[in-house]
């Protein structure tokens, strides 16, 4: 099965937004198998929808398009679709319910333009959005009757091809592609059995773990792939699996598991969906422990990240953001003469942070950022991107020195995922 | 002028890479008034580079192509471009002095593989790539002779057609891009200019902008679109204007943009790239003073986007993540029986953090948070989504109520982006 993604939007065409739609789609269409074949950003003009939707059509099983579905003027992709399709609109009652309750639920008035939401082609399958106003829509092919599709239908097609348009706003279509989008193409795609498994890594570049992992990697059948998917600070290892037995799939990645687990489990911290905040919290959990935050460099971010993790308040208790000397001082009992003689950057006055956030939170772990985010801020010895991170325990206190030279927002970024590593590693370390 | 952009990579259809890449090149020929109507993503095949190049050739001025110029096998975007061309290979003797000291300097091999990144097509001029090995090149359409060219030249158009060929490694596509691509699209454009301004907006949603502001969208010239960008909590307004004369253009959109004022002046926090962080902190430096943040629900998210900002150091003092009612009553002194009375969730909870707050970090503003971010936690008082955020100063405190009933992760941005945005609207209140 090939897809075509269409992205409709002025705001891609001119830069204003990044099109992250189009590489979460693709990965998650690749792991089902689909291949991606072409993705296509055009204007929200009626004529750049027909042509781009007339080639897509021509060259792929399924097309999805994204964006253009608001209730404003500008947004097209609705009524050029059910131009396209020679459809009528007419009022989907269970969209109209939907969307009433949403700006019910919001004690905003329901006005004709937001009642113009639930109008969709009449031939088109619904797929309800609960989290947006916005329906997806389904066309199949044999409902739909233009001169240029009746024409497709003499080719022999594998499948019946299908065009579907959902919002642009990225949890939207998200929201829809889990619970509506993918399963349904799944049913298309019959017999076909596929295992996927996600290895998440830390600690580790791509290169050194291609050299570590080598031998198992030959070794893997031909029917089991493997993909490198490297991001900032860590390596997602993915293994798919693809034949007819889907049970007899699954028993042979978790054996590949077992065997890459005998060989860089110091460097495994979770599976598939997993994130690094979702493993500490395990392990915290595990423990019984309580963790505390002490950030100057990182904003905030370490404490954001750990609460983004349903439940954190189980483990989590709480955190400063000391961006001032004055707060650092009095907030986590740094010495001034620990500031005056060492700076606030630097690896002294990241251990007291900590200390002083873990006995100000009585946690019983505590994790200190300090650094130089810039764009301003280095000198002689203390250069742009340098981060000292700290973490107290009841036993110790732990540092660690890093430079990421990057820009101010990924340096933050970065600061914010190493301190996260660094906790992990300590809180794993304290395991048995 | 109008330009495609074709991206060249399986990793960007397989969803691996974020094609950043396309944004970044568009904003930067947009700026310079070329146009952007289409952006497509293709496989490194050769029968997928010819069909798209046909296409976009037809359609656009300017062909930018990024990607498929390495060394090795899968790289074929040049012998393709070679053969569409109808030219043949031959050595770049300034690119094969670039490439051989570009080895040199790293203690390189200098390989016949890497030998071969010197060969270019012979009609195509060549624009040398300082900081990398692949050279970019130009392909104008009168030095070249297929039947298909042949035919596009037969229709009067407004620039000759040209192609040009990038590699993808992002800093080495943006460095050719600003040293030699623009000034090169630069001097070849002629009378037609393009003028953008994007409004940005808060605290009204997407629908009721509308209604609010159609008189003024209504009576908007032809030649001057808008464009309604919406974000969680926020919506920005793109006019963009199309003409012959710059300032012209710049005049009109300015009266538009003063008419607009006078309708959703509370609504608007700035212009263009400008983030409400921003807006916030020029607002704090105007007034001299100093703002603190006690987070819940948010988990130091409103922190993160105030020292998003660089310079934030200047009006932000610090904050409280406190997630616990210990941390509360601790850190930010809330009453234990207002927590026992109303609960974490309450105005006067939110309210006695923000004061709480505002003095022990001795700042003129204090913004709080409390809410229930799910996915448990909702009572039958409180459903999921509820938030109080209360922002204190020397005057007083106010506190507001919300509920967003999204994920949990869109709740803590949302969450943030209010704070911020009610924050905004009460520091600019006290302007004057």
């Amino acid at each position: 099965m090939t897809a075509h993604i269409i992205n409709i939007g002025d705001e891609l065409l001119i830069g204003q937004v990044v099109n992250t739609n189009a590489s979460w789609m693709a990965e998650e269409l690749n792991k089902r198998n689909i291949k991606v074949t072409n993705i296509s950003v055009i204007s929200d003009g009626g004529d750049d929808i027909r042509t781009q939707l007339e080639r897509s059509l021509s060259e792929a099983d399924v097309v999805l398009i994204t964006g253009g579905l608001g209730p404003t003027k500008d947004d097209i992709t609705k009524s050029v679709l059910c131009e396209f399709f020679g459809d009528t609109l007419v009022r989907h009652q269970q969209t109209y319910d939907n969307v009433k309750k949403f700006f019910e639920r919001r004690g905003l008035p329901f006005t004709a333009i937001n009642q113009a939401q639930a109008l969709v082609p009449s031939k088109c399958k619904v797929l309800v959005n609960e989290v947006g106003t916005a329906p997806c829509m389904v066309f199949t092919m044999p409902q739909v009757e233009t001169q240029y599709i009746a024409s497709l239908q003499t080719e022999a097609k594998p499948f019946e091809k299908i065009v579907i348009s959902m919002p642009g706003v990225p949890f939207e279509m998200k929201w829809l592609m889990q619970n509506s989008v993918l399963p349904l193409l799944q049913e298309r795609l019959g017999g076909e059995a596929i295992v996927h498994k996600t290895i998440l890594t830390f600690g580790i570049g791509e290169s050194f773990l291609a050299d570590k992992i080598a031998d198992w990697e030959d070794a893997l059948s031909a029917h089991i792939k493997l993909a490198y998917l490297p991001e900032a600070g860590k390596v997602r290892l993915r293994l798919s699996a693809y034949g007819v037995d889907h049970t007899e799939l699954e028993r042979e990645v978790a054996e590949q598991i077992v065997k890459l687990n005998a060989i860089i489990s110091d460097n495994i911290y979770g599976y598939d969906d997993e994130t690094i905040s979702m493993a500490i919290g395990k392990l915290l959990k595990q423990q019984g422990a309580m963790v505390a935050t002490a950030e100057s460099c990182s904003g905030g971010l370490v404490a954001r990240r750990i609460t983004e993790a349903a439940g954190a308040s189980d483990y989590f208790k709480g955190g400063v953001v000391a961006y001032s000397n004055e707060i650092k001082m009095k907030a986590l009992g740094v010495n001034p003469d620990t500031l005056e003689r060492y700076g606030a950057v630097s690896e002294q006055t990241a251990k007291e942070m900590a200390l002083g956030c873990l006995n100000m939170m009585d946690a019983d772990y505590a994790i200190a950022t300090t650094g130089i985010a810039g764009p301003t801020g280095a000198t002689e010895t203390k250069p742009l991107g340098l981060v000292y991170i700290a973490i107290a325990s009841h036993n110790e206190v732990v540092c660690n020195r890093y430079v990421f030279t990057t820009t101010r927002e990924q340096h933050q970024e970065r600061t914010a995922n190493q301190a996260l590593f660094d906790l992990y590693k300590l809180v794993q370390s304290r395991k048995s």
